[in-house]
C-alpha cells in the first residue's frame, strides 16, 4: 500500500531515527508519545515547531462536555460531546543561540537522532545547529515517571561546537493550548493563578453539569553553566529564562522537573502546597536517581509482560511498541479511569471509555496484571449502570444501554447510526463479565455487581428486539454491527447473536445464584427470554455454510478487496460514504468477531467457511480487526493468513498502515498484536475452565516466548522446536497442549506441531 | 391532536384576529408573512417586541455559504450549507409615548386588531396603549408592492385617545441582524455604506468562491402632524426619527417608503442611483394609488387562480391563504429563482431548490400559470446541469444527480442519508420535463434541454443499481425513499420504480427526436438500461397485493397509526430516530408517491390495496404527504379521507397541525390543497395527451369552481349538484367526464356522480 509509511529504525527495543521527517511531524509526534497514565503527551520538540505539527498535552480523566453540534438535529441526541483536553504544555523551552531562535522547521539542522527507549520509557534526541557564527549540540532527555505520577523530566544540555555568544532558554509552563477539535477554536481554559514557575487553571464553564477541573503545574529549573535567570508571568504562562555566556567547547546544562496536581485528587486551594510537597519529596533524589527509579518500575513491568520474539526484529518491535504505548495509557492503577481509543496521544474521538476495553483489552489484562485490574475496569461500568440505564430510557427503552463513547456512563456520540443503533457494544459488556468470570474463577463479582449489569442489558435487549408475525420469529431491526461500513441494517447476525447470549448466560447465571444474588426477574421476563432465545431469527445461508452478517447482505455485488484499485483504498479516504455502504467491504471483523468470542460453539468447518467467505472481503480500515482474523487464521492452520494479519497488527501504527497515525495511536487496538501471538499463534483458550495451547511457530520466527497469569499461577510459555511450559509459581495445574493433558508442575515439553 | 392551534378566525379573504397571542408571536408572525417574489418577511411588529418573536426579512436570491459543521465528517459532504439570510430589516418603526417605548410584549395593549388581507397583500394592524397619562391607537398598514418589486410600504397613523405629550417614531432602516441557524451568532453581513436615510450592506467574503451579494436600502419617510425630525446614522443603522407634540384628539401618521436594490440586478456602485430612480417614479404617486395598483395587481392573479369553495368556510380560507403565500414567494418572473421549502417567512431548511418544487408545484404552475413560467421551472434545472454532473461525481457515479438542496446546483445538505441516498428526487427533475411535455403538448423543450437533462439522470440511475448474481435482478441499495423515516433501506420501491421509469422515458423520446436532438446515446448504454428494464427486482406482496416499501418493510411490527398514544404523536419531537427508524410508521407518501405519479399504470385494484395498507401507518409529519393521500382516496371513492386528508393539508399551518409552523410556513406543499381541490375532488387528470375529469362534490360543500389553463385554453370548472365546464378563451376540446368525452365549444354540464 502506498501509504505505508515507516519512519524510524527496526530495533528490538527503541524506535530511533537519524532523520528529522520535516513533513511528517505529525506522525513523528504521534509514535514518539509517552505517557505514565496519569498524563501524558505526544513526542513534541521542547523548544517548538513552527511547520505543520500538533502540541499536544493530557492528563488522564480532564476533559470537557463540548457542545453537541451536527448538521440536523435527531431526537435523542446527547447535548454534548466529551472531549478528551489538551492541558497545559509543560515540557516547553524555547531555545536561542545569539538571540536567534532555534526551530527545526526552517534551520538547517545536521546529526538529528531521536530515540524512544521502550525498555525504560526514555524520550530523548540531540541535533546540531548552526547559526549567527555558533555551532551547538542540543540534547534532551524526558520521561514522565511511573514511580511518582505527578512528575515529569527534561534535562537539556547544550554543548557549544564552534563560536562564542550566549545560549538563551526559556523554559516555560504554558497554558496557552486549545483542542484541534474545538467547534471555533475556542479556548477550554481559564486562568486562575500564575505566579512565579506556577500556572493554575480550570476548565471553563459548562451547561451541563460537569464537573470544572483545575489543574497545577509547578516547575524547578536548574542549570549547570555560567548563567543569569529571570523568572517571568503572562496570561496562562509562566517563564524561567537562562541565558549563558558561552565559548567554544562549553557544556551548559538545564534540567526542569515539572509537578501536575489536578482537582481529581486535590481541590484547587490546596493544589499547590500538594505539589510543592510532592517536589520536596522529588528533590531528595537527583534526576539521575529519579530516572533510574522509572526505568527500574518499567524493567518490572516488562519482566512479566514482555512478549520475546526471535528472528524478527520487526516482529518483536511491534509488539514491545504496542505493550510500551498500552502501558502508557493505562497499568491498572485508578479505577475511575478507562483506556481511551487514543490515550494521551491525539484528540480524535473524544471520550474515554469504547467497547474495545472489554472486547480487546480485558483478556490481555487479565493475563498480565493482577485480577484487580480487570475488576476495576468492570466496576467502572458496574459504577456507570444508573447512566447506562438513562441511556436506555433516552430511546425509550427498557434496562440499560451502555455508551459508545463516554467519560461519565452517558453517552456523548451524536451521529445516529453509532449512538442509537451501533448497540452490540453493550454485548462486549456482558461478555467482560463472563471473561473475568471464566479466566479467574472469581465467582464473588458476578453474583452480585456482575449479575446486575447483565440483568440490565438482557432487558434492554428482550425491549430491542421485536417480533414478526409474519417470520413467526424474534429480529432485531436499525441496527449497525462491529462493521461500521453497514448502518441501519436489520438482524445483523453478531448483534442478534451476542444478545440471545446475553439473555442465556444471564439465565443461566441467575439460576445457579439465585439463592445469593440480590437481582430479582419476574416470572415474565424469564419466560420472555426463553422465547426469545428459542424463536430468535439468525440470517445464514447453507448453500453457502456461512452467517449472513445481515438480511440482505447477499444480495450485494460480491468481490474481493483484491478486486479493488488501489487508488481505492482505504476506502474511507477515497470513496462517498453511500459507496461504502453499499459495498460489500468490511471495515473489521463481524460475523468473525461472533466466531472469535464464541470460538467454542462453532465448528471447525463453519469457522473455515466463515473465513473463508468473509476475510477476502475485509479491508481492515478498523484498527480493531486484524488481530481477530490473525487469530482465526491461526486456528485454521493458515500461517501466512495470521501472520500478515499480525504484522498488520503489530505495525499499524509504526508503518502507518491506515494513514492515520498522525491523528494518534491506536492504542485500544495495540492489545491485538498480543491478543494475535497469544490467541493466535500460540492458541490459548481457556473455555469451560480449562486452559489450553496449541502453538505454532511462523516460519521466519525461531522462537517466541511469554508469560501469562492464570488462577493464581504465573507460567512461562516458550515455542521454538518445542512447546515449553513453565510454572514459574502457584499450584500445579492441568494444561492441554494440542489436545492432550498435562499435569505441570514444574516444566512441560512437548514438540511444536507441524 | 393537542398541538393543533388556530391562531386567526375563519373568514373566506382573510386572517384575522382580536387576540394578542403574546405566546405565540413566532406562529403568528409566521402566518402574517408577506411576500412579492423579490422579497418578503415575517409579520413582524413594526415597533418591535421584546417577547420571544423571530425578526426576519429575506430578499430573493441573496444567501450565504455556511460552513458545513457536522458531528462527524462524511467523505463526500458538500463543503458549505447554503442558508437564506436574514436581510435588513426595514419595516422598523420604534414608538415612544412620552419617551416610554411601546412594546406589546410588557404593556397592557387593548382593541388590538391584527388582518392580513389575502385579496390585495396588505397586512394592517390596530392597538391601543395606555401609559404616561396618555392613550393612543396606533394603526398600521404595510405591502411588499407586486406593481414595483423594490418598494415596500409601511403606513402609520396614531391617533391621541387621552392626554396631551409627545409622540415619537423612529424609523430605521437596520441591518443589524444574524441568522437564527447561524453556526455561532455570527453576523453574515459587512457594511458598506451607512448615509442618510440609506444603508448599504454587503456578505461576509467565504471561501468557496460563491459571490458576495449587495443590498442598497433606501427610505423616505413623510409625515403629516407637527413634528421635528431628526435623521441619524450608527453601525448598519440609518434613523428618521419624528416627535410629535401632541394633544388629545390628534392624529399624526407617517408613511415610510423604501426601495431595495441588490447586485443580483444592479452593481453596489449604481445601487443607490438606482434606488433614487425608483423612489422618485414611486413618488409620481400617492400611496393611496400605489395600495391600489398593488391591489389590483392582486386580483388580478385572483381571477384566474381562484378557487371558490362554498359551504366550507375552514377550506376556503385554506385554499386561499395557501395559494396567497405561494405566489407571495414564487409568482415565475424570475427564471434564477425557485420555490424555497419556507419561502421567506422562516430560515429553517436553507437553500433554495428542492424535488418539492419538480413533484409538488409543477402541475400547479402549469394549470395556472402561462407554460412560460413551468419552463422556466425546468430550465433552472437545465442550467444546472453541469452541477448536477458534478454532484455524481462527488459520489463516485456517471452522469447527473440533482441536490436535494441548492442555491446553486451543487448538494449542499449534509446528512448522509439524505444528501448521498435520497436520490429519488433525481426521478422528480425527470418527471417535471414529462409533466411539462404531457401537459402542453409542447415537444421543444424535451427534444433538447429535455434530453439532455434525462440521459444524464438516466446515466446515473445506470451507474447506481446494481447487478445481483445471486437474484439473477438488478437491484439499488442503501436509499432513502420519500419516506424520510426509513433510512439506508434497500430496493426502495418507488426509488427502483421512478428510476425504472427513466430509463424508459428517456429511451422513448431518444428514439422518437434522435434525429432532432444532440444527445447522443451509445448502443452500449442503451442495451444496458433494456436490460435493467427488462430484470430490474421491484419488492412486492402477492398474498397482500401490494408493492413492498423496501425489502424487509413486512418484517416489521406492523400497526396503525391509531394505536399510537397521544403522547407518542408527532413522532419527530416524542421518539428517538432509531425508534422512529424501526417502527412501520411513515412520514410521508412513499409507495403512494409512485402510484400518484404513475396513476395510469395501475388498476383501481392495485391502487385500493395499497392505499388500505399503507395509509393506516401514515402519520403525514412531512407537509407534502395529506395531498397525495386525498388524491388517492377521492379516486377510490373513499370521500371522507379525501376530506380529511385535504383539511390538513389546506390548514397544515393555519392550525398548526405539525406544531413546527412558528418556523416558518411550508410554503411547497402549499399547492397541495389546489392538488387535492383539482386533482383530488375534481379528478382532474392528464396522462396521455387527454384531458378528464370525475369529480365529487365534499357533503359539507355547496360548490367549488376554479380555472385552468390547458393547452391554450381557459376552462371554468364548477362543481355544484352538476358539473359545469367552461370554455372561456381557446378552441373547443374534447374533455372526458366520468369516463364520457363530451366536445366542449362554450359550455358543457352533466351531474355530479353519486
Amino acid at each position: 500500500m502506498e501509504h505505508l509509511k515507516r519512519l524510524f529504525d527496526i530495533d528490538p527495543w527503541k524506535l530511533a531515527t537519524n532523520e528529522l521527517h520535516n513533513t511528517d511531524i505529525r506522525l513523528q509526534e504521534s509514535l514518539t508519545s509517552t505517557g505514565n497514565g496519569y498524563m501524558g503527551m505526544r513526542g513534541n520538540f521542547e523548544e517548538g515547531f513552527s511547520g505543520d505539527n500538533h502540541q499536544g498535552t493530557y492528563i488522564a480523566g480532564v476533559w470537557y462536555p463540548d457542545k453537541t453540534r451536527v448538521g440536523w438535529w435527531k431526537n435523542g441526541y446527547p447535548e454534548y460531546f466529551g472531549k478528551v483536553i489538551n492541558a497545559i504544555n509543560f515540557i516547553a523551552m524555547d531555545l536561542y543561540i545569539n538571540d536567534t531562535k532555534v526551530d527545526l522547521a526552517t534551520q538547517t539542522v545536521s546529526d538529528f537522532y531521536q530515540e524512544l527507549d521502550m525498555e525504560h520509557g526514555v524520550l530523548s534526541r540531540h541535533f546540531t545547529i548552526e547559526t549567527n557564527d555558533m555551532k551547538v549540540k542540543f540534547s534532551f532527555e524526558r520521561f514522565l515517571s511511573i514511580t511518582t505520577k505527578e512528575l515529569g523530566v527534561v534535562s537539556l544540555k547544550a554543548e557549544v561546537l564552534e563560536g562564542n555568544g550566549t545560549i538563551k532558554v526559556v523554559s516555560k509552563l504554558d497554558n496557552n493550548v486549545h483542542n484541534e477539535d474545538s467547534n471555533y477554536e475556542e479556548m477550554f481554559w481559564e486562568e486562575r493563578q500564575v505566579s512565579e514557575n506556577v500556572v493554575t487553571a480550570r476548565t471553563v464553564p459548562n451547561n451541563f453539569g460537569i464537573e470544572q477541573f483545575t489543574i497545577t503545574a509547578l516547575m524547578e529549573n536548574t542549570a549547570t553553566g555560567t548563567h543569569t535567570s529571570e523568572k517571568e508571568t503572562a496570561a496562562f504562562l509562566a517563564t524561567e529564562s537562562f541565558t549563558f555566556e558561552v565559548k567554544s567547547g562549553d557544556v551548559v546544562s538545564l534540567d526542569k522537573k515539572v509537578v501536575i496536581t489536578t482537582s481529581r485528587d486535590i481541590e484547587e486551594a490546596k493544589q499547590l502546597t500538594a505539589a510543592q510537597t510532592i517536589m520536596t519529596e522529588v528533590n531528595a533524589s537527583s534526576i539521575e536517581e529519579l530516572k533510574q527509579a522509572h526505568a527500574t518500575a518499567w524493567e518490572k513491568r516488562w519482566e512479566l509482560a514482555d512478549v520475546v520474539i526471535e528472528g524478527d526484529d520487526e516482529a518483536q518491535q511491534g509488539i514491545r511498541f504496542n505493550l510500551f504505548q498500552l502501558f502508557s495509557t493505562y497499568y491498572g492503577e485508578d479505577d475511575r479511569l478507562n483506556i481511551g481509543p487514543k490515550g494521551f496521544t491525539g484528540e480524535k474521538y473524544g471520550g474515554a471509555t469504547y467497547w474495545d476495553t472489554e472486547a480487546y483489552a480485558v483478556p490481555l489484562y487479565l493475563a498480565l496484571a493482577d485480577p484487580s485490574v480487570t475488576k476495576n475496569l468492570l466496576k467502572y461500568r458496574h459504577n456507570q449502570l444508573p447512566q447506562a440505564q438513562h441511556n436506555a430510557r433516552q430511546q425509550g427503552l427498557k434496562g440499560a444501554l451502555y455508551p459508545m463513547v463516554t467519560f461519565t456512563g452517558v453517552e456523548c456520540h451524536n451521529e445516529w447510526e453509532i449512538t442509537f443503533e451501533e448497540i452490540h457494544r453493550n454485548g462486549a459488556i456482558a461478555y467482560a463479565v463472563y471473561n473475568y468470570t471464566n479466566y479467574t474463577g472469581d465467582t464473588e463479582y458476578i453474583k452480585n455487581e456482575g449479575l446486575e449489569v447483565l440483568s440490565e442489558i438482557a432487558r434492554f435487549w428482550a425491549d430491542r428486539i421485536h417480533y414478526s408475525k409474519r417470520n413467526k420469529q424474534y429480529m432485531m431491526h436499525g441496527v449497525t454491527g462491529p462493521n461500521e461500513y453497514e448502518n441501519n441494517v436489520n438482524n445483523n447476525w453478531y448483534t442478534n447473536y451476542i444478545a440471545v447470549w446475553v439473555l442465556k448466560y444471564t439465565l443461566e447465571n441467575y439460576k445457579k445464584y439465585q439463592a445469593e444474588t440480590t437481582v430479582k426477574l419476574t416470572d415474565e421476563e424469564i419466560s420472555h427470554w426463553e422465547d426469545i432465545i428459542a424463536n430468535m431469527y439468525f440470517p445464514k445461508d447453507d448453500e453457502l455454510g456461512v452467517y449472513v452478517q445481515h438480511d440482505t447482505f447477499l444480495d450485494k455485488e460480491l468481490m474481493p478487496v483484491s478486486d479493488l484499485a488501489a487508488t481505492d483504498v482505504p476506502l474511507n479516504q477515497n470513496w462517498s460514504w453511500d459507496h461504502i455502504l453499499r459495498s460489500c467491504f468490511i471495515k473489521q471483523a463481524d460475523v468473525l468477531q461472533g466466531i472469535y468470542f464464541f470460538n467454542d460453539e462453532f465448528t471447525m468447518e463453519e469457522k473455515r467457511k466463515n473465513f473463508e467467505f468473509y476475510e477476502p472481503m475485509t479491508v481492515h480500515e478498523s484498527s480493531l480487526s486484524p488481530c481477530i482474523h490473525s487469530i482465526l487464521a491461526a486456528e485454521l492452520g493458515m500461517e501466512e493468513k495470521a501472520v500478515e494479519m499480525y504484522q498488520r497488527t503489530a505495525r499499524l501504527d509504526l508503518d502507518n498502515y491506515n494513514n492515520d497515525t498522525d491523528d494518534g495511536l491506536h492504542i485500544t487496538s495495540m492489545t491485538g498484536s498480543w491478543l494475535g501471538i497469544v490467541q493466535g499463534f500460540a492458541q490459548m483458550k481457556t473455555y469451560n475452565e480449562k486452559l489450553s495451547f496449541a502453538p505454532f511457530l511462523p516460519e521466519k520466527w525461531s522462537k517466541y516466548a511469554f508469560h501469562i497469569n492464570y488462577r493464581g499461577r504465573l507460567l512461562h510459555v516458550l515455542i521454538d522446536t518445542d512447546v515449553t511450559i513453565t510454572l514459574l509459581s502457584g499450584d500445579a495445574l492441568d494444561i492441554e497442549v494440542y489436545g492432550d493433558v498435562h499435569h505441570v508442575e514444574g516444566t512441560m515439553t512437548t514438540p511444536v506441531k507441524k
